[in-house]
């Protein structure tokens, strides 16, 4: 179904990316850099920009001074300064139609976004060793959504070459990382003449030629962030006089891991970015932490964010401090459909490379695709999340994550596949 | 002693200052300034840069991208070019060195560093009102380092003009704030020919008009980073296989704090500037402290040094993590010699201004003047550090500190005449 | 199956151990009572004492004092003097054999101790209202371990009026609550015969009338004792003088919640038991925290166990303090066998009163029942866990937990079903 | 003005005292022993029992079955039943009178109660060698305060053979070490005739030889109970539903030693006897801490009490529980008059064994001896507290505290020979 000219034009696409990572709202290189690629395409319609969003669901824009610096990078690094301007504050993301006669309509869920993780350097780590090492300090494709966007391209050219009877549609979604981009795509209406609802996501432990035609066990999640605010003084000659933010800060980290377990299932908690104070001799005014908390059901999600902020709350109140908590990103569960599965099931089996089938596994994560998959089943539609296996050298998340190329082109070949059936 | 064009001008040198708040290391403004109002005196020697330092005794000195970006601001702000690259990488302060006759050498040490803290905007603080509040973000002049700078132009005006025989070294010292200015200085040999030095602070809650001619109970004190590194995970999919920097750091600070009290005397300890982690869902692979203990004695602070590295350790070690600790500034104990200070008290009791005068009192802060005093004493010289009271809205290190600019004048005025007196 | 007057005096049974709840290694009046009840049935053997146990597998055995005031206790309660002698060091429980013909041996395992909870006084509390509130202040059958062994009578009854052909062993176990009879059970060699082990266990969250065939998801156990050890010193005149061993252990609590939750599992913690120092003004020398560790598997287990002392060795260091980690009671997970199981269910589905049945269902605690399953199942035998519903007001370990009495004939009912269709 | 008759009497009643230790309310056998000993004097009066204590200011006065179990303990030991009868439910302590002649009624105070200390029994642990170790597991006399007794018999006897006119009251004090038997016995009234109050401590790192004359710097101190209430559940099946009162308990514990540190003076806190829980797996319902914050003032401790009990409160609402705060015993400062120092000078410099004697020193601790202090001074008296040096081999409140048995004699003559001058 592939040719080697395509092939390489894919993974050639997909290194510009991985060399400038971008995290969520701040996806202005790799928007311009896809736009630049849907527009040599045949394509029905190209959006992107503010129509794509229901903007009043955005959360955790950053500001207006780090959107430039973002902006900035991506028109240094050749970005298209039309397309740049038109996404605005930060409307990132795109969504790509293809009609191709009457038939359902199938969407495909792609997401663009990256992590604040330092790349590897080593020898043993081949976006260093070949050349499209991160480009951006600090930043790194850590979870393979360089290759989640070259396949969204690359079903589209597969889906185009096929007997495919209908509408594509393939969302390219950002700020997944941070779980937020998915909420103002699923309220912004663009879903709701979706039939079926494909995503996809790489890796996830599996070895390369596995596939998994439905994955479930998506965490619910709950981020935040807390803010301390206390008195400075001068810590050395009146310590008592000031109202110490850190501590209440730290007492919070201490009690949040410690929220109880419980027996209805999985939870987590994580601290994951704190910080406070201002220099070592100034009793610390303010304090922050951003932390999330998931659990295996909604209500488990609720149970925690209940929890946290009770415990937030009393480590200000035991430092004499105040604490405002901000909502971040949030994202339901949700649950792969049999029918969509069995489809994709089916598909798999017949791709070249592919060695293995799961009908279904577990994530144990969380995810924002959960709001679309929700919209479009809402809406009597079916969705699945697939599984293309890989063998990664690092952990998801990790300075050493990285996939294997080849199975870039066996993942668009086993959705296409899926597609092709869907609109016959 | 004084004319109001002198002390007109004065006033706005400190206006002037005070708009250009800089930290340890990053004074190019003020250095250059001030570099600006000696030339215009008439004076034996200038000396600065590289040659008042003792290089290897310099701590915590910033990386090039910040000493850059400070010198990028004190170039826009107007600082002399020349002078800006003549300071080279941080090397800030002036030692201004008056001849006038046969005499002994008389030092006074004024520090000239500012605050990481926000200044106060509101309508009943004079710098906001009358138009020099702190053009730098984020930091201020919050402990009257700009009105010590300020009284050590005067002090070479007045005398100057008086019938001191001696030389008089006045030693503009930057870093106080941080600890890491004094060391260095007294490390590079400027201060050895010195009889008697006096060091000088504005404010310490004495009123307007009050004068103490010395003042001890400088609490000793030891500055730290210490840097945690555990492993990151996806917080949500592979907790267990993150080892959480930031919950190590959590459970040094409440143990810090939790350190016990001594029986000996007064004890301090602060976790002033914290932070760790990367993202809501990445399990935190990095945290730090900067810190500081302090103690009556210097004894008192080595038991803090070696509790806090204990609890640091320990914690790092429950959470499966490394760390690093890293020392930062340090300075002594110190006390001001009887000797001089009765000739402090002498001066102050006939200055015109000073409705009271106290021999001695207590910091309970610290001060890194205390390694000039303890180089000049130990040369067999003395010591004394002098208190000049004012009015002060707000307390040292608070957004709304301010001093009354008509003390400025009397703290001239006493120090010059004491030197005069030591000069005879 | 049943008649009244068996029914009467099994409740009469039950109401009087009810009164007199003890715990692991201290069911003197417990033993004492079922073995006068076992002595007025026809029975092949009953054993007790030392001979029942493989004695060094014994753990937490309570010193001479403490088990020297529970015999006390039970000799004031009227229990037979020569029964609470021969039971020895704490050698509680009971094997109680009836031989019926050729065929099988079928093991039945119930459990006998109590719990360190105060019970309800209230007026809708069943006990207190009927006058067989615990007697024992601070201690309570709050788990239905007292029904636990009144089934174990009332099925010997039931099975030597039926027409099983074989033999049935009930095994009275002491000390599951403590985690700690179990084991020297199983190893004592007094299973090595049996074909078929059932346990049995009401309530469990399942109401009257409905009955789980197999019950698995045993959590593994491991519970220890930390005993921290530091310094004493006058709090108010030489605080520095103590290392604190309450500061150690409240820096271990802290963290031992803490510990991050697992990927692969459920896992639990738990400091139940806790306290340290003497007086307010000493520096406290010593503290300890009795807990436990639980995970989904055995590898669950450990990893809590592993990463539960880190926090603890730790914690100690710390503060400059020592600690002795003793393991007490653990327990293995064990899956009930299907053969067993569909044995149960056809039994449960023609008893009367039984108005639903469960193939299976989840512990998501602990039971040492375990021990004793594992090692049937090692010999090649098989083993389920039975539950039996009540419509329990309280929750287990409360102080309002009860049982509705007429289930407890269910229970016997459908567990005598099974024995004789095993022995058919 | 020693026979060595008296002494080897006193030193025997000192050494039957040290066998038995008692705490506050439960001294039965010495208030016994020391009626005994009384009786065997020629004095005036000798009061003990209820009458001697504002019975409404007694706080922490343990259970009757506790009082019972020291009353026996007592009897066992030889206490005349009489005695022990007479002071009913722990109204301890005596109050002796000697009336010679017209003039000044002097006070002196001493206390008799001993620490829940075990004592060393080493072989350079003079008591353990000598077979005067005592006989009370757990408790021992690490004050030495069976000294204090002793010398308050000893002073009777050389007062009684001196030319001294006036009245002398030996005020025999129960309950300091927890700090309540000072306040019911300043406000019964029996002090309120006293012209001067002389106190008196041996050892406080003093060497044998060496007098204090007037010793200050008594930290005022507030002793508090926090009770926490939470909810218990099964730690293993039911986490969740539990509210976990040890956790409340260890995060107040951690953040209580983190309060911050004062800069008007020395402030202490200990959480110096805690507890929680039932069994390893019931999540806990209750925790306490007993604890006590001090203060170099009033003020300072009153700081303490406030931010403790915002500490403690907040803990409780972490983790959904409740938390009731009682104030156990309470002291405040006091200082020592100078006209009666310079008494106690004088006769000490003439006092054989004496070899130093010093005017100040500062306590470091709290005492409510100041109660009496302050009732005394309040009505116009003087008072001061008395040092007397003694190598001591062990700290105060350790297992191996012991007097050199000589400075009793010392103590002794010291304070007789002031009291008689006052009564010249």
């Amino acid at each position: 179904m592939s040719n080697a000219t395509d092939t390489e034009s894919l993974i050639s696409f997909r290194r510009d990316l991985h060399k400038h990572p971008e995290p969520a709202w701040c996806e202005f290189y790799t928007t311009a850099r896809l736009i630049e690629a849907l527009n040599e395409r045949n394509l029905d319609s190209i959006q992107f920009g503010p129509e794509i969003h229901a903007g009043d669901a955005r959360n955790n824009v950053p500001d207006e001074q780090s959107l430039q610096q973002w902006r900035n990078r991506a028109l240094e690094a050749g970005a298209d300064p039309d397309t740049v301007k038109a996404i605005g504050d930060g409307f990132t993301g795109a969504i790509a139609t293809l009609k191709q006669g009457d038939g359902p309509t199938i969407g495909l869920r792609v997401d663009i976004d990256a992590l604040p993780i330092p790349e590897a350097e080593t020898d043993d780590h081949i976006p260093a060793v070949e050349g499209f090492r991160s480009e951006t300090d600090g930043y790194m494709h850590a979870c393979g959504h360089d290759v989640h966007t070259t396949i969204g391209l690359g079903v589209i050219d597969a889906v185009a070459k096929s007997s495919f009877q209908g509408t594509l549609k393939v969302i390219f979604q950002p700020g997944e990382e941070q779980i937020v981009g998915g909420k103002p795509i699923a309220e912004s209406g663009h879903l709701d003449d979706i039939d079926a609802l494909l995503a996809v996501h790489i890796g996830l432990d599996h070895p390369s030629g596995e596939i998994v035609a439905g994955i479930d066990g998506f965490l619910a999640v709950s981020q935040f962030r807390a803010n301390f605010t206390g008195a400075p003084s001068h810590a050395g000659a009146r310590p008592n006089e000031g109202n110490n933010a850190v501590q209440a800060m730290a007492a919070a980290i201490q009690n949040l891991y410690g929220i109880s377990r419980h027996a209805d299932g999985e939870t987590r908690v994580n601290a994951g970015l704190v910080g406070g104070g201002t220099a070592t001799n100034i009793t610390p005014e303010e304090a922050f932490i951003e932390g999330e908390v998931r659990g295996e059901t909604t209500e488990l999600m609720e149970y925690m964010v209940d929890r946290a902020d009770t415990v937030i709350e009393s480590a200000a109140a035991m430092h004499d401090c105040t604490v405002d908590i901000e909502r971040l990103g949030e994202a339901p569960s949700a649950v792969s459909d049999p029918e969509l599965t069995s489809v994709v099931m089916a598909a798999a089996e017949k791709t070249p490379g592919v060695t293995s089938v799961i009908e279904r596994d577990s994530l144990g994560g969380s995810e924002d695709a959960t709001y679309l998959m929700q919209r479009v089943q809402d809406n009597g539609g079916a969705a699945a999340y697939v599984g293309v296996g890989t063998d990664h050298p690092g952990g998801h998340h990790t300075r050493t994550f990285d996939v294997m190329e080849d199975d870039i082109q066996i993942g668009i070949d086993v959705l296409a596949s899926a597609i092709e059936q869907l609109g016959n």
